[in-house]
C-alpha cells in the first residue's frame, strides 16, 4: 500500500499552476465552482509573492496531492499580533484517510506560529461533517470559551466572481 | 433630541488608549472579558501602526462612542485579492438605535474597497439575534451562494490570552 508519508513543501510563484487546478478540483468536487482557470491562476501568483500569506503542497512521488492556502492579518487577540486563517486544506480524494490534510494542517499552524500568529481561524460549512470532525479532532473549536453556542460566519462581497 | 450624525474618523496611534477602554467596555457588557488595560494597549499600539489594518472612531460632541477594528489579509477570492475582516463593531448602549454603527459599517466597507478588498467577513455569535439582523440588513449572509446551510467559524489558539 503505498502509504509513505508525503513531503511538504512551501509552494513558490512556480507552483500557481499547480495550485490553481488543485483549487478548480477541490470547489468542483464540492460543487462552490470556481473561476476559469485563466481568471485564478494570476490571483495565485499574486498571492504566493505576498509575504502576508503562504500555502503548502504534499507531494507523493513527484506529484502534487494535497495543498494548504494560509493568510495572516494584524490583530490584538494576542501577544503575536497576528491572526492566521486557513483559507484552503484539500486533498485529493483518491487519497485521503492517510493522513496527509493531518500533516498540511500541522504545517500550516508551524508557520503561522514562526510567523507570530497567536491563533488559526477556519469557515466551514455546517453540513460538511467530515471537514467539522477532522478540525475539531485537531483541536478546533465552534463556540468561545464559557459561550455554548456555535460562531457564525458571515459575508458580503462588492468584487464578486 | 442629541440625534445628529456623528463624525467619524481613522483612529491613530494616539487613540489607541480610547480604543483599549472601548474594547474592554464591549467585552464587559457581552461577558467576553478582554485582558487588562495595560496588556490590550500595546496590542492596539500595534495594530494601529500596521498598514494591513485599520480602526474607526464614531465621535459625537467630542466623545468616542463607537468603533470599528478592520483587518486585511490576500485572498484568491477576488480581483481585488484582498479581504476585509470587521473584527469589531461596537456602539456605546446609551447611543444606539441612531445609526451609528451603520455609518461605522459603512466606513469600514468604504476604506476595505479603497485597500483592494473585494469582501468583508465578520464572525458572529449565534445567539446575537441584534447583531446578525443588523449585519443581515446591510447585506451582510451567513451560506454562501447556492448552499442553504449556514456556514460556521472555527479557531484553535496556542498564545491564549
Amino acid at each position: 500500500m503505498p502509504d509513505s508519508r508525503p513531503e511538504i513543501v512551501f509552494a513558490t510563484p512556480q507552483d500557481a499552476e499547480t495550485l490553481t487546478q488543485l483549487q478548480i478540483d477541490f470547489g468542483d468536487e464540492f460543487d462552490e465552482p470556481e473561476p476559469p482557470f485563466e481568471v485564478l491562476l494570476p490571483r495565485f501568483r499574486r498571492f504566493l509573492a505576498d509575504p502576508a500569506g503562504f500555502a503548502l503542497l504534499a507531494r507523493r512521488g513527484g506529484t502534487a496531492v494535497g495543498y494548504a492556502v494560509v493568510a495572516l492579518r494584524p490583530a490584538i487577540y494576542n501577544e503575536g499580533g497576528h491572526v492566521a486563517t486557513l483559507d484552503e486544506l484539500y486533498v485529493r480524494p483518491a487519497l485521503r484517510s492517510q493522513g496527509i490534510g493531518a500533516v498540511l494542517l500541522a504545517g500550516a499552524v508551524e508557520e503561522s506560529r514562526r510567523r507570530d500568529a497567536g491563533e488559526m481561524h477556519i469557515n466551514v460549512d455546517s453540513g460538511d461533517v467530515d471537514a467539522r470532525r477532522f478540525y475539531e479532532r485537531h483541536g478546533f473549536r465552534n463556540s468561545l470559551p464559557g459561550i455554548d453556542e456555535p460562531v457564525l460566519w458571515y459575508f458580503a462581497e462588492w468584487d464578486s466572481d
